[in-house]
């Protein structure tokens, strides 16, 4: 089987103009096929914003109003993926903007109301790896923004780095797949206060020591649990690095069985 | 070679929350390879005053300073074509949603300025009916959003009826391609207060004759014009008719050679 890169980069990058143009550059380079996943959410709270809609967060989590799904899908299909898109193509990638679904390629439900109702927000019932596969076989690189569709002509806000996983799980059956989480951070680090503690590997066993021990805890705990669990589901390995450091993905934190 | 349909419909039936669905669900009828073109001018019109941004029109065309690109791009290819997707994936359409830039499909540059700087508005230079092909050959329905790329990386605005007249040339060397203009009329009236005076037939001679008596004028005159050229290149006909005639492509005018 040939190798993939599923790549998710933050909006943290995305939306920075100083920073996209490297990170473009970087994932331009990326030799084979490969899929690319954004999110947007800084973009989507200033519009919010400037249209008098009120964000609100529950947990880290956007509660997505009938008006927040309208400005989800404006920013992130439009302006977001759009401009990745063209400037992708500047750069000879040839981008083919998507979201869950164009082509039907993430279907989902609304998440059920238990203490929260979140809203539009979608969880993912399946990927059509096989249409995804159909436009990397075709020559086209897919940018994927974080919306799905339930079959029945809504649209959906759905967590960009579960897109990713989703993604690039339901692509393990036609390539070797190796996810990479691009944020702020060169890695998981074993002293938060230190850039340079990057803990080059995890696995299994590694995560629980750190888990006992205290090393790894807050938002890092969720972020290597479902890395781990998309190694399960047949992802080869998963990255955990600095978008900065894309050039090289023999940096950052290497999840493993 | 196989027989393609394009369709253009324009914002008053695509914004329209009554219309809309009988719209989509005659599309999603209609049999073999087809590619849906979208505007969505009135959709962008309100997005700008609720953001407070003018919106300036030179002879019926948008002038597109960078605020209006954003909010073009985030209504064409967010809102108004997501939605869309979403809506004909319920309907069993395998519909995906693209501007010109995504896969390079349509490349332009942007409009001199001659008497009028119209700003972020692109001509068209190229389509790439490869590009096309490819997704309709993968089985998709290109759903397609009233922008186009420069390959420098940015945006440009261009008529929804270009696009559909553009797209149907591209795609002229792999299929017979009929072109179908939907508007509210029931097709081009010989007296346009009589909706039962549609013209059947309309060739280049007709033409010549109707344009001389005064049969037709104003802004159907270039409309016409444009069908003609799209047939000069190869479209087998072009169709104008009304969005709710979609059903019974027998009807409205027909305009050949």
């Amino acid at each position: 089987m040939k190798n993939l890169t599923v790549i998710k980069v933050g909006g943290a990058v995305v939306e920075d103009p100083q920073m996209l143009p490297s990170l473009l550059d970087s994932f331009a380079a990326i030799p084979g096929p490969k899929v690319l996943v954004h999110g947007g959410g800084r973009s989507a709270t200033q519009m919010a914003e400037r249209l008098g809609v009120e964000t609100v967060m529950i947990e880290g989590r956007r509660v997505t109003s009938a008006e927040m799904l309208k400005i989800a899908t404006m920013v992130y299909a439009g302006l977001v993926n759009k401009n990745i898109v063209a400037q992708l193509q500047s750069r000879g990638c040839d981008a083919l903007g998507v979201t869950g679904a164009d082509g039907g390629i993430i279907k989902g439900h609304r998440r059920e109301v238990r203490k929260v109702d979140y809203g539009h927000v979608g969880d993912v019932d399946c990927v059509d790896g096989k249409a995804l596969d159909s436009l990397l076989d075709a020559g086209f690189i897919p940018v994927v923004a974080p919306l799905i569709h339930d079959g029945n002509g809504n649209l959906l806000n759905t967590n960009a780095d579960t897109i990713a996983s989703e993604v690039a799980c339901g692509l393990t059956q036609y390539y070797n797949v190796t996810l990479v989480y691009c944020f702020e951070k060169p890695g998981v680090l074993a002293d938060p206060d230190d850039d340079n503690s990057v803990i080059p590997a995890i696995d299994t066993e590694k995560f629980r020591l750190l888990t006992a021990d205290g090393t790894v805890s807050g938002g890092m705990l969720p972020k290597i649990q479902n890395s781990l669990d998309a190694v399960k589901k047949g992802v080869k390995e998963v990255i955990i690095t600095s978008a900065s450091s894309l050039d090289n993905l023999t940096a950052g934190t290497h999840i493993s069985l």
